[in-house]
């Protein structure tokens, strides 16, 4: 099983506005609303391949009720810690793009940090492969990752994520880290053990023992990049679980990637897209850009 | 006491970012909510004035329950009849000014519509005055301002609408209708009965009996205009109790109006203001404008 870690899940929800204009009045249109968070998306992707996923995190309140039942209608099984405050919101503004708020999120008590570690380590042991993603709610400590990959034991860890959080993660050696490029330029890390890169319309590069390969897409996508990030995560998390070669991995990260640029919402994607891509990906060794 | 009803509220979700610009990610700093529609905005003004107040309308779901918990904390007493969607929210986004978005709140049964209706024939038997204002949520029929009008019998009636909902309630001739200047025009009402129109930074003008009276505020002021008819409507709802004469209900309605333009918050308004602002306000008798 693919465990996917989601500690700052959101409700996504969408207005549909004829054209945002600042510091003026809009009448929403259509209201949708939906589970997201890195992880939750991770943990999507993965149930629409027919892999055996589990989405775990932290979730409270009137808001995190949505977020379970979104996950329970959309067959995406989930194993929450409940927490005492209300699961944020991230309210996305679409005209012909989007516009997005991101609310910083509840905050979390040390006692349900405590308990959900012990969930975490129950559930761990039947996961070959753990996903940790995005962003930590107040009141964690930034090195929740590092934390968690320890208690991982014997689970692969993947860990996408920005910022001071990644920093702190890579203190304990999980097994890949998939920023995109400019978190992992924010972060200043330097570049050990398995590295995944995504790069946007760019593909992405990864680096392990030393060398680099580099995938592009067949072709230049118009889209939705919400996401597109999280489906290559849960390319990459099969690709650990089944020790597949690194070209293989890539080349499904990168197809599964655009194919989700073509997908209206984050944690879907185009499956025929995805079918048609993948042949089509270009795989080559490059000079380590790092 | 005076019944307000607001068959739309919503929660007003404040988001606090830096700057808001279109099609980028944002990450909110700060959060607030409070219950809002124009009718909880109303019944604030009033228990903040000290006068018997009672809010009422629809209310259902998890952000219905934050209404009403808002409410309590407010000290605005309440008695929403229950309904089973979930009341909408309205996002404000202020960076040096709001922008904001509208949901179209809950879809109402006509059963629901039903219930309302006895529970308000009941509550305004306690009322002299009802204020009916807002919007209408989804499903309710466009004339239930007029359903509500006939139904609130001896007490008096304002109706603070908009569009269809205020041309349909004008057929059941509701002691004063209260529109801003806009509304009144897209209304395409012609002016029977008594009449206060809001103009923003200009005042007010009254027409009863064929006359009409303009009162200008002592100052132009700069501030948050939302909630400022609202004010005005409070301060009406008391004049139409006390059967007060026009200059003076006018007078009130002005001064209390630019004292919630100088409040953050709609519902809320700045009582120093107010009290230095009343005996300044210019009233005199104009040509009638319509």
């Amino acid at each position: 099983m693919i465990l996917t870690v989601t500690l700052n899940p959101a409700l996504d929800v969408t207005y549909d506005v004829g054209k945002l204009t600042r510091h003026a009045g809009h009448r929403v249109r259509r209201v949708q609303k939906r589970a997201g968070g890195k992880g939750v998306n991770v943990a999507r992707v993965l149930a629409a391949l027919g892999q055996e996923v589990l989405a775990t995190g932290l979730c409270g309140g009137p808001t995190g009720d949505l977020v379970r039942e979104d996950l329970d209608e959309g067959g995406v099984p989930h194993s929450f810690q409940p927490v005492s405050g209300d699961t944020r919101r991230t309210v996305v503004v679409v005209d012909d793009d989007a516009t997005v708020f991101n609310e910083p999120g509840m905050l979390v008590h040390p006692a349900e940090w405590s308990l959900f570690q012990a969930r975490f380590s129950r559930l761990v042991q039947s996961a070959s492969v753990v996903v940790l993603s995005g962003s930590l709610p107040p009141g964690l400590p930034v090195d929740a990752y590092a934390v968690l990959t320890r208690l991982a034991k014997d689970a692969k860890v993947i860990v996408d994520a920005s910022g001071p959080a990644l920093s702190a993660a890579v203190t304990a050696s999980p097994d890949l880290l998939k920023p995109n490029a400019q978190e992992f330029a924010e972060a200043g890390l330097s570049p050990t053990g398995t590295l995944v890169v995504s790069q946007g319309a760019g593909g992405m590069v990864a680096m392990t023992d030393g060398r680099c390969l580099e995938a592009r897409p067949p072709e230049v996508l118009k889209g939705n990049p919400t996401g597109a990030g999280d489906a290559a995560a849960a390319a990459l998390a099969v690709a650990l679980r089944d020790a597949a070669p690194w070209d293989e991995a890539l080349r499904d990260a990168v197809a599964l990637s655009a194919a989700a640029v073509l997908a209206p919402v984050a944690g879907s994607f185009d499956h025929a897209a995805y079918r048609r891509f993948r042949p089509r990906v270009s795989v080559k060794e490059v000079p380590c850009p790092w």
